[in-house]
């Protein structure tokens, strides 16, 4: 038979094309970033014109609200280089500054969205890092889908993780509602958060209790995450109108019933957690005392705390009353994280001592940092396992 | 009660965050895509401090391998823009290039993977764009998980498109097993063909038939798609080996088998389908005929042919024989799809001319353009809708 196609000849007018691509952008092969064995990272930037390449990492310290940076060095080829010192495990975002211009790096493919911002990312194991990486573990499942919120008055998208062998089983399951911040949406877990690497890598240790997890969307207005809905591609606003004006927390329960009528979930108080960063800690606090006998398990991330002082909503009427009826009704676990350089520092430490008085046990650990997705995925790492036990 | 918190003051200090990070990186608040109700397009792009500033897109007509690209102009602010001639309501990438340095737009964070290139993207509707942008209808659902493929003897990642009203039906559904080209991954339909917006909109429009559309990973030596496996993040290759050397053919009873055993799927030869674009194109030309009695419908979307001859496996062993025996059993529909200027053209032309010798009957069609994502997002919208009925 006669041979009318040749692999040989794909490759290489791919390589043509992928050549003169890179004479145009100016895209050498060569590997950014690169994690050395010693856990120094190195960062390499073809840029044979440009007067002054910088590195910003998100593990600088930073000066005020300005990042700190790193002068790179060009060598004779045009390509600027910088060697961090050894880093500790984690998962890290970085970008270059070109003669002053923020620009991504062409060679590092991976990236995640923050707000508006997109960053490239990379991770150093050997620590917490491989908490957040895929693992030869077994996987759960992450669905995207949309539910009826008839409060709403819409169809909203939402996220869902199942762990490991949720589908051949016939078994019911634990249910942690997981909220974001402000800014964020049903993607920033999974994206920012490492969701399903922190609960496979969790359960496969043993560490975790199988559960679902879902990430809700926590912005009233939005339909789905900018890009996923009716809006399309538009850039998005760190603030989303109406987001803590208790719209959310009173139509929380289209959420549960979705959960509870389409996942095979246990649906008593001790099978069901809620928590949440910043703003989705604001939600899990008022959404856990406004439906009292609801969760066992509350965790606040960072947390904001009260309502702004123009809201007003019956969600956030008796408030203390309402966390007088929490405490009297009981739960396992009130746990409370925040880092000691956090802007929500003093008022988180107001809210604890609010609580001391009115005697309402609860967990609380503090970290270095402040308020960052760094934090997150470790208290994420931290609550899960104190989970449904 | 006392107020803790006020948000005000987290408006005011993300403010001054936003602030700081502009001054540093240069990023004013300004919109970038703009597409303009006349179906122009404007790009913004800040960089005071640059000599030259172009903006390349797919739209723009190439020489040979390089990309065409226009000059933008600066104003007084330091903000180059550039506003292009009405655009054929499609989805576009884009970059710019800065002194002679490719840049993602910082003002638009959607961006899409190719291999290892991240491109911005927008869409420009009034046309087959509507196709691809999410609309007010109902939507199915998109799931990431992990089967057992034993003949390759690894755990592999999946993506999978359920309808609207896959979950709360009782109904078994037709289903389309959708294979990627080299390069792709399980990613790739629904990043860069928009397959949930597509199948969305078409099912919404009675034009196709509600069906579970199977994304799998072609690549027999992957487990997962770059960043989403064991490997991490690294910097993906064009050309993945084993891609086409029989054992993926070989293997795809494993998905099949997977998709049978847990989506309620209809398993007869008139409701299973198979299509694919480029070296998937090969897959579905392949699978189909060394499993004859399997697939009703094929598609091939830019199809990659024949292996090439240093490939030796059973799965390539009498290619003619297997073709005539898919001939005699009998089919719905042999769809073929092709750009007039792709580099396969004359490879698919030879095929054609192939079947018609054999009597092997087919549907054709012949659309401007070469090897694009532009056509194959059109033939899967062309296809879908002759499907199952």
């Amino acid at each position: 038979m006669k041979r009318i196609f040749s692999l040989t000849i794909l490759v290489i007018l791919f390589c043509a094309s992928a050549s003169a691509q890179q004479a145009l952008w100016g895209g050498a092969q060569i590997t950014s970033p690169e994690v050395n064995s010693d856990k120094t990272v190195t960062f390499r930037f073809q840029a044979p014109d440009a007067k002054e390449v910088k590195l910003t990492g998100d593990w600088m310290p930073s000066e005020g609200w300005v990042p700190g940076s790193e002068l790179m060095i060009k060598d004779d080829k045009g390509v600027w280089s910088f060697t961090t010192k050894p880093l500790e495990s984690d998962l890290y975002g970085y970008a270059f500054l070109v003669d002053g211009l923020r620009s991504t790096d062409p060679n590092n493919p991976f990236l995640i969205r923050d707000v508006a911002s997109v960053t490239n990312v990379f991770i150093v194991g050997g620590g917490k890092g491989d908490l957040y990486s895929v693992n030869d573990v077994l996987h759960g499942s992450v669905i995207r889908r949309w539910y009826d919120s008839p409060s709403l008055k819409k169809q909203r998208r939402i996220t869902i993780y199942t762990p490991p062998g949720y589908e051949s089983s016939t078994d019911n399951y634990p249910v942690l509602y997981l909220l974001h911040g402000a800014g964020g949406d049903e993607e920033a877990w999974i994206n920012l958060g490492r969701l399903s690497q922190i609960m496979d890598n969790l359960i496969a240790q043993g560490k975790a209790k199988p559960m679902i997890v879902v990430l809700p969307n926590g912005n009233v207005s939005q339909s789905a995450a900018p890009g996923e809905g009716l809006r399309g591609f538009y850039k998005p606003q760190f603030m989303v109108p109406n987001t803590m004006d208790g719209n959310y927390e009173a139509s929380f329960p289209d959420i549960m019933k979705f959960v509870e009528s389409n996942y095979r979930v246990k649906t008593d108080n001790a099978n069901r957690a809620i928590a949440g960063l910043s703003m989705g800690g604001f939600h899990s606090l008022h959404i856990s005392r406004y439906y009292p006998n609801t969760f066992d398990y509350v965790g606040l991330f960072s947390a904001a705390i009260l309502p702004n002082q123009d809201v007003s909503h019956e969600v956030y009427n008796d408030i203390d009353g309402s966390l007088e009826k929490q405490m009297e009704n009981g739960y396992k676990l009130y746990w409370i994280g925040m880092g000691k350089t956090d802007f929500l520092y003093k008022s988180g430490e107001e809210y604890r001592s609010k609580l001391d008085n009115m005697g309402m046990k609860y967990n609380y650990v503090e970290t270095d940092g402040g308020h960052t997705w760094t934090n997150w995925r470790v208290y994420l790492s931290q609550f899960a396992p104190m989970l449904f036990k």
